[in-house]
């Protein structure tokens, strides 16, 4: 499978239209994925308790954040909020949506109540949210929410779905692109094994904002301008016996000059020769694996790829496959390659590419040597780390099962908590210290190093006491992102600063080089502020990111954690509201 | 959370409109979740091969299945066919979508392919399928796909998409129920957690079926008629100081006899006694706590439910619960309940039982011991297994990311193979056995024993000789399934058959008591030949077959497998076409 992108078709990427999402806008059926009722029943029930309580209009603020990084590493990429922001603009009750709770809700509750509901939007609805490929760490909110109270609980729900599944892909196709590094192209190709057909969208939508480099889901393309890739299958080639006659074998010269040619005469010849050189029996090859990749030769004469694998890869599909590249090469077409989908695929990838370069010097066809070799079937990122070491003659890499359903952590566990209510701060101080949440209308900052500069070490409770003091180590990297309160001075570039890093015991002082704010304000009282940055935006943005972390947070083993830190105000507020417990 | 549908609230479940599919169908948003162009480029590049090739009204045949049980047990559900059915006969290509095909496909593609494209739909389609809550097994086609081979291929992904998923969520809900055992009630709650929107839609509907008694989730009430369910979170909880007034404290009795009372003075009476009992100070429970509970029982008095764990289970929400219950209790209304979020949920479960009993018999309210404990934070299988343990006092229990998001398996891996075109077999021999297919149009039938029947054990490679024969063990459970060529005549009652087990060197011959064919047809040329059962009807069929299943394969952990077999004919086929290899 590889992109009709390429040199041998024609594609549609983000390039071409501001990241899709204004596509989407218009398209009434990309909103049903995210209905106003795509919600827990709660969300309602509070709702009620709220108007009841005469509380619906007070003004509130949510955080959405998580409690740890997935997949055992020490980053992730924040993601989902256009579809987010798609939501609550479209965000508003129908008729039939209020008549359904209505029917789930006390037969005597106040009509007033559903009138109520039928009036609501998000027009006084503000949002301020890490930019999308943002690195986002533990407890650093990925969205801000505020607004009436009935109405930013009853968003709970539906944020917490679009964000948490989009960031987790996002980082998770991001750890791929890690280890496969820059060079190796990376395919999605999961739809059919995702989690219900959004889950789908939604995996190719954002494992392209996190480093792969299309997908093979067609409605990706067409809603969200992913690239879209693909060529064939085995039941197209097992579709052939090879005694159908292709019903017009004429195939014109690339160049479109000279006279058409049968290519299915001229595969015959080839094959010939080819498996002369092969040693191989000319009866061996499949005959109607060679008729598939005749017919598909034909319809995509600039865009042939032989999937290798339908019966025997040395003895059928790479013979009958290099047959079909050399006859359409005759016509001045450049086969785009090979796919694999079974064995060994770094073995047989080294082998084939031996093969090609053999083939190449002896029927001198220089560009045959390097087509690209594409494998799949089941890759993880241990087998991704085998495909890309040095040396590999892999070329592109397609995933599914293991993008898509994030098979090592499949929810990443966003929580979306209250922290203020008509100006004043709310904390949860349940006797679960991992549940405890952070008080307050916040502000966040990252703080980054001068070159060679590294993040101040904490002392953790199980860590040996240490003086608070900066390191040297690398270029311009984050150190740490402070949480502070909203009206407190921002730190400054070059000025010392006291912080308390979380689950540390004691504070420490950094003295940024750079301080970066970043929350940013996307929507405020429902009307959007400036665009969203289209995907392809986004996904350069998430690489830029990744690319200045420092390497010791990078690893995607055992990496040493980011930290996140508080002001000592927002420290004396925990202290106080936890001091003042059950009141 | 507990269900509104309880004695304390409505609610809305399947039996009050046949399934709620009907209900979709006339819904055009409901169908958005799944397009035509939800699908792999490379259907529609194979299309325009067939179609050059002059094959897209070829009839052919393709079989989805799945190669192994998921969680390592023996079997699975098979569910998702409501979906393909109303993808099936919604689906049509929309000038929209044809217009995208062609900004993806070669420039010079003909325009009478996107006129073949704009013409198609599945008025040729005929599937036969499993009904759903069927046991499946592997290789036993879970659906069977017959129509012209163009439109048949542009359905492999959607179908796979829309049947892996919804099966594997069937099957871990099934998991999920046979450890809670048929008492326990519980909650599918994992929205926010599921992958994508649909991902929760389809997590919701599946895991109803799967046996779950309801979800949290309102849309899939709205669309699917899965029963809700849900009372309040902690935010609720935390937006309330205690400093507020409620607007109108006056409540009336239950039985709406005798003048209104004020809820709030009533409860910090009671407050006084439960303290008292409890040996707390009347200042311990907090009073914002306190003051949520009283708007949610005003808003709710006959589903009040107190969750617990905001501040402190024993010092604040216990204490703070039961104030507001017995308040509610002088007015004749009856609490729902408690809900714990966080800490070891079955040792404070015995221990609130405790107290509910004590008090119960201090104040003379018989129902408060028995109100329902409800508990949620992250259950997967062994933690239920302990909260369903004997003399638990666990009632409901909510079970989020481990039923939406199946980590322990979070993909089925069904795929959708060719098997005959213009009624001829296709087979894929690749060198990988474990893909290999089984070809051919296939009936297939469960055998099933008589009482104290169990099944045939054939010789494994790796297993002791033994002679084919019967063995006692349990009533009238399936033996086997038997795949066979579609013009055999069917398995007997009574009449011995030899078979040939899967996996197994020899064969075996068995005798059923019973025979059922599995395979029924469903959409006949595009027209639905029944209707669908109801999701409730197929919940029912669900437990039903889970029920007849011996105990050897219901088991979840290393469970014996349990066996499908081929025909002697369907073998001799297999044998032919391999002998025959590329040819």
């Amino acid at each position: 499978m590889t992109s009709l992108r390429g040199r041998g078709g024609v594609g549609r990427g983000p390039e071409s239209r501001r990241g899709g999402e204004m596509a989407a806008e218009q398209d009434p059926e990309a909103l049903a994925a995210a209905r106003p009722l795509l919600t827990d029943l709660y969300q309602a029930t509070m709702a009620l308790g709220y108007w009841r309580a005469r509380r619906a209009r007070e003004q509130a603020e949510f955080e959405l954040f998580f409690r740890g990084c997935p997949f055992g590493g020490a980053f992730a990429l924040a993601a989902g909020l256009r579809d987010c922001v798609r939501f609550l603009r479209a965000f508003r009750l129908r008729d039939a949506d209020v008549q359904f709770l209505a029917s789930v809700l006390p037969p005597d509750t106040e009509p007033a109540f559903f009138e109520h509901l039928r009036g609501l939007d998000c027009s006084d609805v503000t949002v301020r949210a890490l930019p999308e490929g943002s690195l986002a760490f533990p407890g650093v909110p990925l969205l801000q929410v505020c607004g009436p109270l009935l109405v930013v609980q009853l968003l709970e729900t539906p944020l917490l779905c679009l964000v948490s599944y989009a960031s987790l892909i996002a980082t998770n196709a991001a750890r791929l692109r890690l280890i496969a590094g820059p060079k190796k192209r990376l395919l999605e190709m999961g739809l059919r094994r995702a989690q219900g057909p959004d889950g789908g969208l939604t995996a190719s939508t954002y494992s392209y904002l996190g480093g792969f480099d299309g997908s093979s889901n067609v409605l990706a393309g067409q809603l969200r301008g992913v690239p879209v890739a693909g060529t064939l299958a085995h039941s197209f080639i097992t579709s052939f016996l090879g005694t159908e006659v292709p019903p017009n074998p004429m195939l014109a010269p690339a160049a479109s000059q000279g006279p058409r040619v049968d290519l299915a005469a001229c595969v015959e010849a080839w094959l010939d020769r080819v498996c002369a050189h092969l040693g191989l029996g000319v009866q061996e090859p499949h005959r109607g694996e060679r008729a598939a990749f005749v017919a598909y030769a034909l319809a995509f004469p600039r865009a042939f790829q032989g999937l290798l694998d339908t019966y025997s890869v040395q003895r059928s599909g790479l013979p009958n496959f290099l047959a079909v590249a050399l006859a359409l090469g005759e016509l001045g077409y450049q086969a785009v390659g090979v796919r694999l989908d079974s064995g060994d695929l770094l073995q047989q990838a080294q082998e084939i590419r031996k093969i090609f370069r053999t083939i190449s010097a002896q029927f001198q066809v220089p560009w045959l040597e390097s087509v690209s070799i594409t494998v799949s079937n089941n890759i993880n990122e241990e087998e991704l780390a085998r495909l890309a070491q040095e040396g590999s003659e892999v070329n592109v890499i397609g995933i599914g099962t293991n993008v898509v359903t994030c098979p090592r952590q499949p929810s990443l566990g966003c929580v979306y908590k209250l922290v203020s209510v008509g100006g004043q701060p709310r904390m949860k101080l349940t006797e679960d210290p991992e549940k405890q949440t952070l008080p307050g209308s916040k502000a966040a900052f990252r703080l980054l190093g001068a070159d060679g500069e590294a993040p101040p070490t904490p002392r953790g409770p199980s860590q040996v006491p240490r003086p608070p003091a900066l390191f040297l180590a690398h270029t311009g990297s984050p150190l740490l992102d402070v949480l502070q309160l909203v009206d407190e001075p921002p730190p400054q570039a070059g000025q010392e600063l006291r912080v308390w890093p979380r689950g540390a015991q004691e504070a420490c002082t950094v003295r940024p080089a750079h301080v970066e704010p970043l929350l940013r304000l996307w929507v405020r009282r429902g009307q959007l502020c400036e665009p969203l940055p289209s995907l392809a935006e986004s996904r350069a943005f998430a690489q830029l990111s990744l690319s200045r972390l420092s390497p010791e947070h990078k690893r995607l083993e055992q990496p040493a954690p980011y930290r996140v830190a508080l002001s000592d105000k927002l420290r004396a507020l925990v202290d106080r509201l936890c001091a003042g417990g059950p009141s």
